[in-house]
């Protein structure tokens, strides 16, 4: 997609090299593709084949630097991840607002590049390396256990780069939130047809009668109209209510 | 943190113990901590143990079920997760919006609990489960590789989870577009006891037979899920059936 294909994740010092498959299949999964390592423990590694499930395409393609600052020098905007509480010293930005940033660096040229940093998996990134970051990524967690997977953490951060992504492509408007489902809805007159022949049916059971009959109405009107009904569902309730009066009209 | 203590986090038959342990994790990074497993292929493990890395609070307290029906029994709302493109029967949700209703479902009274239902690694949630569900949620993912892991799709939803609490603890919300009657949800329990009594009722009418009943009680389920239905609802729905199986009983 459009803008993701600007964004560097890098890893800086991974211990395991299952993180880095994980990290693989994570960007993969958001559509995300290029991958950075720093003085990585062990890679290659079968391990990180094997945790990256089928985006080894994203794990093989990842270009190995010696430092930091080699793995940024193309870059246009550097943003570093944390989940810990420390001194402040840079600007805090959530996921969210930081993936906004992001998407926003990228539309404005076509030639600017991000790089997005994750720390070590026991110490996260140290001062000299958040230095070269313009803001810090503080991924919102459990004050009382933050240790957040460096996978997950990067999940979340290609997740909501995403969903800023889409936001974007469609026209700075919030994805849509609610999908409905692709059956055909009924018409208000479909509806009502329904409601009319319920009450009928209902005053022919003695279920409503003249004095309940509008408060009753009403509950069941709300009710059916809280499920946006289809058109085949107002057949099925129609059916089953012709089934009743059938019924009734026979005793 | 408040609210979050009421989500249900229930994996669906997970075959692998280590997807269980990341679980336990993701959810204790973002201050969640119910989790239930149906049927697990392998549970306690060591290697749940130690993927859970220090979140084995959550792991131990795990409630293990024989089914999804009893894992979801006492709970107010229900909806399922999913990368898949599939035949669109549920209403859709983006993570954002799931984790939205869900926050206000629970901020409207305190004795509502929700689940969210993970299916299986390989093939996801049956669609008998999620006619169990209000709504399915669509994690949006690369349409070309969408192999989520199952504790990163867990990480996601945790994740937005958690900042649609904290919207709501830090009174941002926006003025909700919609408001809702504040009326008592039903229980899992209560819906499936209304659905028995409908199908009986239609069996009764000979609307519904052995052949044709599998198909419409589950069209006939959607439906009524859709709508959400409160307690003094199914009261209702109920006391209808009782007059159509006593008037259908008299002919």
């Amino acid at each position: 997609m459009k803008f993701l294909d600007s964004v560097n994740t890098i890893l800086v010092a991974p211990s395991h090299p299952g993180n880095i498959g994980a990290t693989a299949r994570a960007l993969k999964t958001m559509g995300l593709s290029k991958l950075r390592l720093v003085a990585p423990k062990k890679y290659p590694d079968p391990e990180a084949n094997q945790r990256s499930a089928g985006a080894e395409d994203v794990l093989e393609a990842a270009q190995v630097f010696d430092g930091v600052a080699a793995a940024v020098s193309d870059t246009t905007l550097i943003l570093g991840t944390s989940v810990r509480d420390r001194e402040v010293n840079w600007p805090l930005l959530t996921p969210r607002a930081a993936s906004e940033k992001v998407i926003n660096h990228l539309s404005s040229s076509s030639s600017n590049r991000v790089a997005i940093l994750f720390g070590r998996e026991n110490s996260g990134l140290s001062n000299e390396e958040l230095d070269l970051c313009a803001a810090q990524i503080r991924i919102p967690a459990n004050s009382e256990y933050s240790s957040l997977n460096l996978g997950s953490a990067v999940q979340i951060i290609a997740y909501e780069l995403r969903q800023a992504a889409l936001i974007n492509l469609q026209g700075q408007q919030q994805p849509a939130a609610v999908v409905k489902p692709r059956q055909e809805p009924a018409t208000q007159a479909q509806r009502a047809g329904h409601m009319e022949h319920l009450e009928q049916v209902l005053k022919q059971l003695e279920f409503a009668h003249n004095e309940n009959s509008p408060l009753l109405m009403r509950k069941l009107t709300r009710l059916y109209n809280k499920a946006e009904l289809s058109v085949e569902e107002i057949q099925i309730l129609r059916g089953i209510l012709t089934a009743i009066g059938a019924q009734s009209s026979r005793s």
